[in-house]
């Protein structure tokens, strides 16, 4: 077997195709404030290793190590992140008149969330580069993730959160011994304070899109359901869109793999955004046939992590859904809640809110007559039921 | 590859040897009512496959299934168990003076614990067997899972629980829609209920070692860890013992690696309990030199899995204990509380009490010689601390 390395090149802006160096620290595009997105020399890459060894090394998300920017091995903050199980609904499929249906289990990541991907690879990536105080905006996991990462990484962490965070979500930083700061307001709120406090203190921010790396991170989600699918992608996926880093990064995954030549057929799935009734604005855009949001007014969930009132990354979700022929749909907290039920009573996942909603979308999209039957579907739950007992039970 | 199949031969009781049919269900030694252990061929088994085999096959608990005692595999009720990482704690072994201090993290399983493995494989073996309902004693995590996979399965759960029982394993038990009955008393006065209503109705005990198979998926971390470090087992394993299931299976499986033939090296791991000073029988009757363990009266800690006041497998843990020349330690609550913390702070693991009290075992041994700096040591996280909110926070 080789010695793994990064193929990493440079970092670009998907908007402007500003392009800028990847070897120290970069937050967003210093041209036109877009997203940075990490390029990597994929034809070199080809040359250099064949997909078929990736079964053989040790699981979780650092296998893909080739397509990640980290260089050097000794700054890996791993909890053992990633390869999350992709489990079978046979029975709600049955109920629904499915016979491809799939949801990928997220809360088996460490913290119980797939926010553990993104920030084992920023704050790895962080750590290499310099970076020795991480701060972030959350409200709900992803401050959770980021306190543990840091923590295991020997870095100070600061999360920032809406006042009406689950405290399961306060609790867990607490316990990881991060600093916390509670705002009133939306997590956009909480997003500019943070970014005030980076600019005043020094603290790296980790906010979604405001560094190139959480990104990657998530990424292998899609590196990994084209291996369970040997790289025959699924026809649909559905995924809870709150930042909407997960959706993007898959997209980009998928790119990647068919630049490399490794993907079985041409297709790609068609990508769906499930976001709340009570705060939906890319489901809005989506049908005004908009290139990017507004900011929701009033957002309120009790899917804590689809309570973002506009995306930094707007233009680039939007994209993928108008692209991949996918679509965005809706649902209510009291659908959310009754697809929980469903899910652990039928299946046995206990799910949390964002993931429920996967499967209320999901009834809605086989009664607009936007799946059909013999569709190899994947339902995303992005985190353990057990951090919303007090929303939820 | 080949087909997988299972080389279960028949159950026998470790106590008084007596052998009964593995192709029916069972429960206890119908001679002595000792704990029913599987027997496997073997040296037939050794013929078939080669261990490298295994590396190829799709993660989780599933790829040691010529060890388990599923014949079928479309009785498998799995939702993605097993292959939890070993994580290196190198800052936290650097402080302590050890240079080779791993934990494995078994907080990344299905329901958040260990107990998913045992009760994966005995939810399985039963709904091959005919079984339609089932019932468990639970101080903590087991019902939950119990209750997780019995919804998976399709099955009937009920799950009987001291009225102490921190509420978010109620809540998990109820989001699973499991029957629940609140005793007053122990974890010993829920599992008399249990045999109880199992014999008056038919509901099937999965009580720890009241049924053979529990164990058999429990091994299935001593099999990995095996794996791991190379067939080359480590020096000390650190558990933290309630029921015992997970200290006597690991034994189990490195006994069934030396019989394949698999292993590099004779010595096996010293084994060492570690319980909670409020609930201590094991420690008691090993610095007694007895061999089956005194009912402990008043049992009392905040790490609820290790509230047992006798274990039913007490005389096969206390022989591992010996035999391995390992040891028995106990831990009061507030240390439990301080190692955790410092799980949390130094290395990112947010450990339930019964994890942490592993550090806190470590930490006593280290003091008293048992440790020396450069033994492969491996301590244990049973669950997360996500359900603990309530004790710990």
């Amino acid at each position: 077997m080789q010695t793994m390395r990064s193929f990493l090149q440079e970092l670009e802006c998907p908007r402007c195709h500003h392009r800028v160096a990847a070897d120290r620290l970069q937050t967003v595009c210093p041209q036109c404030q877009g997203p940075l997105f990490s390029r990597y020399a994929l034809g070199e890459l080809k040359q250099h290793m064949d997909k078929a060894e990736l079964r053989l090394r040790r699981k979780g998300l650092w296998r893909w190590f080739e397509l990640l920017p980290l260089q050097d091995a000794r700054f890996m903050v791993t909890l053992g992140e990633g390869d999350c199980p992709l489990v079978q609904l046979t029975r709600l499929g049955e109920r629904l008149g499915l016979t491809h249906l799939w949801l990928k289990d997220e809360s088996l990541n460490p913290t119980g969330t797939f926010k553990a991907r993104g920030l084992a690879v920023a704050i790895s990536r962080a750590k290499e580069l310099g970076a020795q105080r991480v701060i972030i905006p959350s409200a709900g996991n992803a401050g959770g993730a980021a306190a543990f990462y840091a923590a295991r990484a020997g870095m100070e962490a600061c999360v920032v959160v809406p006042v009406n965070t689950p405290r399961e979500n306060l609790r867990e930083c607490q316990a990881a011994g991060a600093k916390i700061i509670q705002v009133k307001g939306t997590l956009r709120d909480a997003g500019k304070l943070v970014q005030e406090i980076s600019q005043r203190e020094g603290w790296f921010d980790l906010a979604t899109f405001r560094e190139p790396y959480r990104l990657e991170g998530k990424k292998v989600m899609g590196l990994e359901i084209a291996e369970a699918f040997h790289w025959r992608l699924p026809d649909v996926i559905i995924y809870p869109t709150g930042g909407g880093t997960g959706l993007v990064g898959m997209w980009k995954a998928f790119e990647e793999l068919r630049d490399l030549g490794w993907l079985e057929g041409e297709r790609f799935p068609r990508m769906v955004s499930v976001q709340a009734k009570g705060c939906a604005p890319l489901v809005r855009a989506f049908e005004n046939g908009q290139d990017q949001c507004q900011v929701w007014q009033g957002a309120r969930t009790i899917a804590s992590g689809l309570c973002v009132p506009k995306s930094f990354a707007d233009r680039e979700i939007l994209q993928v859904l108008y692209q991949s022929r996918g679509t965005a749909i809706s649902v209510e907290d009291e659908e959310i809640l009754q697809a929980g039920r469903e899910l652990a009573h039928t299946e046995g996942i206990f799910a949390a809110p964002e993931g429920a909603a996967t499967l209320a979308g999901l009834k809605k999209l086989i009664a607009r007559g936007f799946i059909s039957p013999a569709d190899r579907l994947v339902l995303f739950n992005t985190g353990t039921g057990l951090k919303y007992l007090s929303v939820t039970a």
